[in-house]
């Protein structure tokens, strides 16, 4: 199978965004072991929009379009379709009905124009779009395949992940590419290489590292012709992995740092609160989100800066005494105490540290949990929300750390 | 002139590496009024990389080339560009001997394959790369001009910067391109274009409409012989989108709807209170977040569901009987108490509401400020994060309708 994607906007050739969705892709059909030999990007323009489908389907079996299925005039993917299918647009009553249900359900009239993402041809069938009001087309016709997905890449990708890869799939013919992802927490990337470099070297399974918001992950990617096969190359390398870096591997594949910890503290039935000084609610954010939240995240608060602490009823001098560590140990007992949670966990900097001659970039984070206190330094010399985001990091590493051996996992 | 870009590299096409030299080139190309109608990736591949020079020369006045100018068998770039305007490649004396003497300031001899490095065509001028050991080639002939550059970015973008962007110059004859964004919440995209439809189908300047997490974009872009006459084009415009959009227009260009509410609640000298029962932190991450923030945002409690409610001294039992809307109104003017602040904003949803007979995915803000608190109901019927996110939108929007007519801004 040859594929093509055409990116669809004419902002990708302003460099008003970047086309992060075609490099996405073009993982996905490696994975997929389809061959993709093209990437278009071309702009809201009918006649070019033509050209470059006419020419994909002169030499692709596959055409990916994204983009250009929004409401708008400039939104003009569908039209280009069907002028090169030579197939009429017509409104299909299920999905106008759809669209009509999505607006109704906000209390508010379908603007007409929305009237054209019910539109299909003859040769497509519509691809769901759950969390957005542009259904995909899927199209085949004379041996070829096209599908076009919104731009947008939150659409894009879960459209992707939940109707196009499946189908897909099917077409590959029985060789299949399958992988697993271990997620590393505490370790660089080069750190991680020098541990795993014999491994890297095999060709089936590969194994290759990325550098992550998360940690470092490590993909195994097997090639063979079952499932079954290809697991069985992969389950021996993991193994090895998993010996020389067990300690540092926090989950796999779809896992999440958050996830994991909320996992945890269920397992342990224990709830936890957070104050946060210096991240502002991004960990509150991001460990309320997940639905295993519900009955792990206790609650949050979020205080602008030292002067706040006095409504703690503390007295920001006595900590000035103790060092900031110590007022990282304080305030985690207190975020336990302030949600009457088993486990609280607290983060400070700025200008909170700013009596203790601690450097621009310095932040605390500590972890009350059972009868322990733990509290960890980290210096950022970096921007400010830099600064925020490895806190949030080092206090879930911290967290996972402090829960794991409780919870009777490795 | 009339330009392309061709990026080349197999890496693109496996999704390795995302192609951020094509977003800085057509940024590049629209300042200096140059129209890019075509951005191609492609691989390692003699056919396939003679295919796509041929075509773009045969549809643009400019091609510009990145990547495939390395030493090794993979680098293709410049056999292409010889066959496919039939010239034949030699080596240059002159760009033997700086090879010769790059890698003999190391101490080094030079590897036989950098030899290709030191090759031109006839038609091909080389282009100073002091960075890396691959020059660029310039060359021109029947009237179109091919620029090829390294892939590197940090190569790429000095190479631009300092030869090729001041000869382009030369070619558009001081023609600039400006543009300026407007921003608009409340309105959805389809309603945003109904009203300024007559606008939309103008030319010089062009105005476009982009749907993005924090509302709706309009894009006006001029293209003049010179920034002031690219100004006298979009003023009236702006006038004109101004007059029809206005009270829902809160930006412009690099403002954010959290930098604009922040800036507001400086203006005014008043600091935020938050309480979150929905949004988990959300609201407190992003209005925590820039540095405007220092003296405008006070804190945020977040709570994990309506169990928490008694925390604050509320009996929940009693808000059942006054109905989801007066919750939020009494969560907010609480915000405010809670955090001796002028302004409180509080969100509720899910369980909360489980009591009133709301439907899924309905959620409540509630904004107290000045003697006033207002409250608005949304319905997302949509998976939980969605509904966090246009709840954290929802509040935004609340908050600053309620902030900037007391700020004495429109």
């Amino acid at each position: 199978v040859k594929a093509e994607i055409i990116a669809v906007g004419t902002e990708l050739l302003l460099g008003q965004i970047v086309d992060t969705n075609s490099a996405y892709l073009a993982r996905e059909l490696a994975e997929l072991g389809i061959d993709l030999y093209w990437v278009t990007h071309v702009g809201d323009n009918l006649d070019r929009l033509n050209e470059a489908i006419s020419r994909a389907l002169g030499r692709s079996d596959l055409v990916i379009l994204s983009g250009g299925l929004g409401p708008t005039e400039d939104d003009l993917t569908r039209d280009a379709i069907a002028r090169v299918l030579g197939e009429s647009l017509y409104v299909d009553p299920e999905l106008e009905a759809a669209q009509r249900a999505f607006w109704a359900a906000r209390g508010l009239e379908m603007p007409p124009r929305n009237l054209t993402q019910a539109m299909l041809i003859p040769s497509a069938r519509p691809i769901p779009n759950p969390i957005g009001t542009a259904p995909g087309w899927w199209v085949e016709k004379d041996g070829r395949i096209i599908v076009a997905m919104p731009g947008v890449p939150r659409e894009l990708t879960r459209m992707w992940e939940h109707e196009v890869k499946p189908r897909l799939r099917s077409l590959t013919g029985g060789a299949v590419i399958l992988s697993r992802t271990l997620k590393v927490i505490g370790r660089g990337e080069s750190a991680v290489e020098e541990v795993i470099r014999p491994l890297v070297r095999s060709t089936n399974p590969t194994v290759a590292t990325y550098a992550k918001p998360d940690g470092i992950h490590i993909r195994i990617t097997a090639k063979a012709e079952s499932p079954e096969a290809a697991r069985a190359l992969i389950d021996p390398v993991e193994a090895q992995l998993r010996a020389l870096l067990g300690p540092d591997i926090y989950g796999a594949d779809d896992d999440t740092l958050e996830g994991t910890i909320l996992g945890l503290l269920r397992r342990l039935g224990w709830r936890l609160g957070l104050i946060e000084l210096l991240t502002g609610g991004l960990l509150a954010a991001a460990l309320s989100e997940p639905a295993e939240a519900q009955g792990a995240f206790a609650g949050a608060l979020v205080l602008a800066g030292p002067a706040e602490l006095t409504r703690l009823g503390f007295d920001p001098e006595v900590f000035r005494e103790d060092g900031p560590g110590n007022l990282a140990l304080k305030l985690a007992a207190a975020a336990r105490a302030e949600f009457g949670a088993e486990v609280g966990l607290a983060t400070v900097g700025e200008e909170t540290l700013g009596g203790w001659g601690e450097p621009p970039g310095a932040a605390f984070v500590g972890l009350a949990v059972g009868g322990e206190a733990v509290y960890q330094r980290l210096v950022v010399p970096m921007s400010r929300p830099e600064v925020r985001r490895r806190a949030v990091l080092t206090a879930f590493h911290l967290l996972w750390r402090g829960l794991r051996g409780r919870a009777g996992s490795h």
